[in-house]
């Protein structure tokens, strides 16, 4: 797709020096081809009207309509009814030879489309077709009629008040949480907040954090890059092992206790007290990512562990899950410790979401189009959990599922013995896309790495339709039976 | 402003345990009285109607409807007809007594309004009120009907591939800019890109960077946080000193060439060569705060530093000031050397900014709405210098005004021997917020701070009306007289 400039077009950076001596006439012609031929101005690409270029240039109409008059006779520019001048075609040097001229790139090789696969198991990607497109555009409007002229500038450090009020009486009320607005921050998603949490504890005395393990991908990463160390702590089916956690020098452990990723194991009530103990103990730090609690299915909500312990809990959610990850909000919500140097942190490096979208997010949320939202995509995972339930006990003999409970990605334990790594690099070769457990163990700093883990493949089924789940299970089945 | 939520309320989190052996419904009971008295719940607020009560639950509809008798009979609900069932008044725990429970935070001073100035002269403010809020809307819903559905899912690392082909385009026509699409990165604002430029310069071989004294405020602090030395470099007349900045041992500076911050000087020419001779010299990096090129007045367009040297200029730009900060969009342009490291800091520190922002913004611009707007601006601020000028002359003699060519703020140079403190506080107390350039003054790390700056305000017109300008003026130029 080509840049294609419509209407008041954009005006051109052409220098003219009244005090050269140089005719003016041949200073707006040269200041032209100079621009074509540099590659500024591409093939195709729309100049401004004459009187536009004369305006700009504080130069007569006349000498603007002859100095396009020349260039077109020179064959830099073509002119048509209706669609103004534009630039020739085969006159202006192409992108290939600019992008030499000014950085020696040898490829375009990041921009390069990678082919989508037939089926694709990524782990946390919502069903993006379910986007409610007219209810975002309605929440859109109603916030742009109502806001504040004030409300274009610059946002209050934590964010827009009227959304952390409504995110904090969510919170209390669905994740029986216990914070007020002033402890909320708005950050754009998970990431940023992390990011933020984690560049501000390592400006406290705490100096390492333990990773669940297996556990999200590239957090030891970001923990790393914000000035951390790691320590990894083993997950069972109770979820985070707190003696190891005891065992560890870490203050702060970062924990997805509602889901938990990848395995999928709940945290269980005996670890979330024993959690709670140890935070009291070490004078440390719980991080919740409470990334999808929303999507439950056969068992009741767990209360988030903010609410359980709200001076020892920073949590972390996002509207990755339930709306889409292209929305770009999320929200610390903070012990009063640590809530001037988050807050600090990103006053410092972002300064804040569009408050736009932070007024629409409060109106779905308030006028209940959000949770009619949650409602339809539940159905649509529950269904899509049950066909790949099916699938896999009509297709994989020997397998078993965890973590079916809640969320949209399940774990798929292989039979003792299978080559995990064999049938994810198989399964791609027949365009399906998974990921082995072992993709999401931690990289500690200075421990030994744990034992591999028994083979399985985390299985996110939230943006696969049934037909390509069932197509996609069918090709893992005939792999790990070969 | 209270939470009001309306349609389908957010579920309660409360536990019902059926192995417990106590009544269901005496559990209903107890879970909404907790939560009511707890705080969780709060006056006023619209319960789920009993149907739903009992779905998410999953229990009957007839028990849920004696649970909400029952809290009727004991007056922790009031029913009224089509408003549902709302929490009492008086029985919650109000805001005060939770945020003790949950944080032990004395008082809400961070929230507490502060009244806005009768004059508000702040550097770097847009006139909020021509926001193009029509053209916007427009922008987003033809955004969101045209935009693929994988497309509210992750974005490319560096940014929607169409907006950043039209921004560099821009850039390129507008700026005399040289960059293609895979040199920009697409930013939340200005503040986000310099973050990651200088993260992504602390973990190469620069330790040091040069700010220009004055220069904008914080970004002292924000290069020491991002792990870097900061040196101070004095600004003339012509814009940074090179000769000051060879004396450095920076690698990097920072700079706002076509219209300093806040002194209004713009890069000489002479300057503009030695800095880029200065970069090749010392295998340097110039960051271009490319913040207000967009408004001149009375001479010719001054083109990107970028487009002089794209092998040694990081550019920054943004929406902030020419369309509105609450949009939180900008770029970075970048030599291919630094281009990975600035991506692997933005996706691993905040994945990217909102998708339908950034393809409503590629349309604004491709449609020719942007560029309307900018005229339409750049007459406003133009009749409002003009005021200001005219104020000045009127009311402040012995005082001058330096940097008007461009941008929506001016330095006023005050008579010698004024006191700039003493100025900025009187102001203070008539309602009129003003700043004195050494409140601009750069800190650096390991140098003697240099002398004070000869008495001068920094007057920000771009939000102030013409009767506000003249206002302040007039109280500005009692208190120089006094």
């Amino acid at each position: 797709m080509s840049v294609n400039f419509a209407g008041v077009v954009p005006d051109l950076a052409i220098e003219v020096d009244r005090s050269s001596g140089e005719p003016l006439g041949h200073q707006v012609q040269e200041g032209l081809r100079t621009a074509i031929r540099s590659g500024r101005l591409r093939a195709g690409e729309r100049l401004p009207s004459s009187r536009q270029l004369a305006d700009a240039l504080g130069v007569s109409r006349g000498l603007a309509v002859s100095a396009y008059e020349q260039l077109y006779a020179e064959g830099y520019v073509v002119t048509a009814v209706g669609s103004g001048t534009r630039v020739a075609d085969g006159v202006a040097a192409d992108a290939g030879s600019v992008q030499e001229l000014s950085s020696g790139v040898a490829g375009l090789s990041s921009e390069a489309a990678i082919p989508a696969p037939d089926v694709d198991f990524t782990y946390g990607v919502p069903d993006l077709r379910s986007f409610p497109t007219r209810d975002w555009m309605w929440a859109l409007g109603d916030a742009m009629r109502t806001m504040p002229t004030a409300d274009f500038g610059d946002d209050h450090p934590q964010g827009d008040r009227h959304l952390r009020e409504v995110l904090t009486s969510y919170h209390r009320r669905v994740r029986a949480g216990c914070a007020d607005p002033h402890d909320a921050i708005v950050v754009a998603g998970f990431r940023q907040g992390l990011a933020f949490v984690l560049a501000a504890l390592a400006r406290t005395s705490i100096a390492r954090i333990a990773l669940e393990d297996p556990g999200p991908r590239e957090h030891d990463l970001i923990a790393r890059r914000a000035g951390l160390r790691v320590s990894a702590v083993p997950v069972d089916e109770e979820g985070v092992s707190v003696e190891s956690l005891r065992a560890s020098d870490a203050r702060a452990v970062l924990l997805t206790p509602a889901h938990q990723c990848p395995t999928g194991a709940v945290l269980s009530p005996t670890r979330r007290r024993q959690l709670v103990e140890w935070a009291h103990d070490v004078d440390g730090v719980i991080i919740e990512d409470d990334y999808d609690a929303e999507f439950r299915y056969d068992r009741q909500p767990v209360g988030s562990l903010q609410g359980l312990a709200p001076e020892r809990v920073v949590a972390l959610g996002s509207v990755s899950k339930t709306l889409a990850p292209a929305l770009r909000i999320g929200w610390v919500l903070t012990p009063q410790q640590f809530r001037t140097e988050i807050t600090a942190e990103k006053l410092l490096t972002c300064r804040g979401v569009p408050q736009l979208d932070q007024a629409a997010l409060a109106r779905l949320i308030e006028s209940g189009r959000f949770d009619r939202h949650l409602r339809k995509v539940r159905d649509v995972y529950r269904k899509r959990r049950d066909v790949l339930v099916d699938a896999v006990a009509t297709e994989l003999a020997g397998t078993s599922i965890v973590g079916l409970e809640a969320g949209h990605h399940v774990l798929l334990r292989l039979p003792g013995g299978a080559d995990e790594r064999r049938i994810v690099t198989q399964a791609a070769e027949h365009s399906i896309f998974v990921r082995g457990v072992n993709d999401y163990r931690v990289q500690p700093d200075d421990e030994r790495p744990g034992e591999a883990w028994p083979p399985a493949l985390v299985l996110g089924f939230g943006n696969v339709t049934p037909a390509r789940i069932r197509h996609g299970i069918r090709i893992l089945g005939s792999l790990v039976a070969s």
